[in-house]
């Protein structure tokens, strides 16, 4: 029930700081130093290529919850979920966009959801300058709430909250 | 009552999108080439150094409601966000800090508003891997709601709705 995350890139930091004491976390990367630098601060890593077939297995990617794969290489990231997705029909994956034109290309390969940063950065930046001052704490306060109010807040616009599993 | 886009980067074009029809832009860029090709697309451009203080003075920037800055050049920004603040002390200034140790810097300077895309990234994508399938659709909630929808949501957990102008 662990959630792997393949390769590393500008976003990793951020979602390593994220899932910090809330879940089990594996990262395979093919980079050594960076691995090695992960593993000295407490990390569970891998050096390898995360859309290697053997190293997916070895990571038990098919007892995983899901997996997060977001490095600044969107074809990389294609191969890394295709290769996920093959391995396990069942695990959730989440994916990064740095290009927005690769959203739906994400999607295809087998990513149940695709974020792009840059068009998440553009939202809150417009609907900043529009209101005024309303949004400007947009940000702390989506990343300094409690996870729980987090989900709430989420769950009152969306009526998928019920399932709490995969698709 | 203009908003100004000072510099151009990979968060121009989803910001121009949002604002499209619901505010009067004027983009400021010393890209020659890409001034051309905004301006062919209908849009008000300056060619010019957006830190430069008589191209932001020419663009009216005392009588703007807000200033979007949000090139790849976190230092760029910073020089444009101090020539803003400088000339308007009142406006509204959004920026996006493109490394997220730069996020108190670009504050320092003067915006009111700065986000981080890797980290509001990292955020969603992080939620999403612990919660299942919970919020796969949060960028897409984000992204598609009406504008009037996205600002309700917002005022449900922020006081501030009542100050629409500017702090
Ligand atoms: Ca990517
Ligand atoms: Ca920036």
């Amino acid at each position: 029930n662990h959630i792997l995350v393949l390769g590393h890139g500008e976003l990793t930091e951020p979602i390593l700081e994220e899932l910090d004491g809330r879940a089990d976390v594996l990262i395979i990367t093919p980079n050594s130093e960076r691995a090695q630098r992960l593993s000295d601060r407490g990390y569970d890593v891998f050096t390898a290529d995360p859309s290697d077939e053997e190293s997916l297995k070895r990571a038990r990617v098919e007892e995983a919850r899901s997996a997060i794969v977001a490095t600044n290489n969107d074809a990389e990231d294609a191969l890394a979920i295709l290769t996920a997705r093959q391995l396990n029909p069942d695990i959730h994956i989440v994916a990064a966009a740095t290009q927005r034109e690769n959203e739906p290309k994400l999607r295809r390969a087998g990513a149940n959801t695709v974020i792009s940063p840059a068009a998440l950065g553009g939202h809150f930046l417009a609907e900043s300058a529009i209101g005024g001052s309303g949004l400007e704490t947009v940000e702390e306060r989506l990343l300094e709430e409690e996870p729980d109010e987090v989900a709430t807040a989420a769950d009152d616009t969306d009526e998928v909250d019920t399932d709490a599993s995969d698709d």
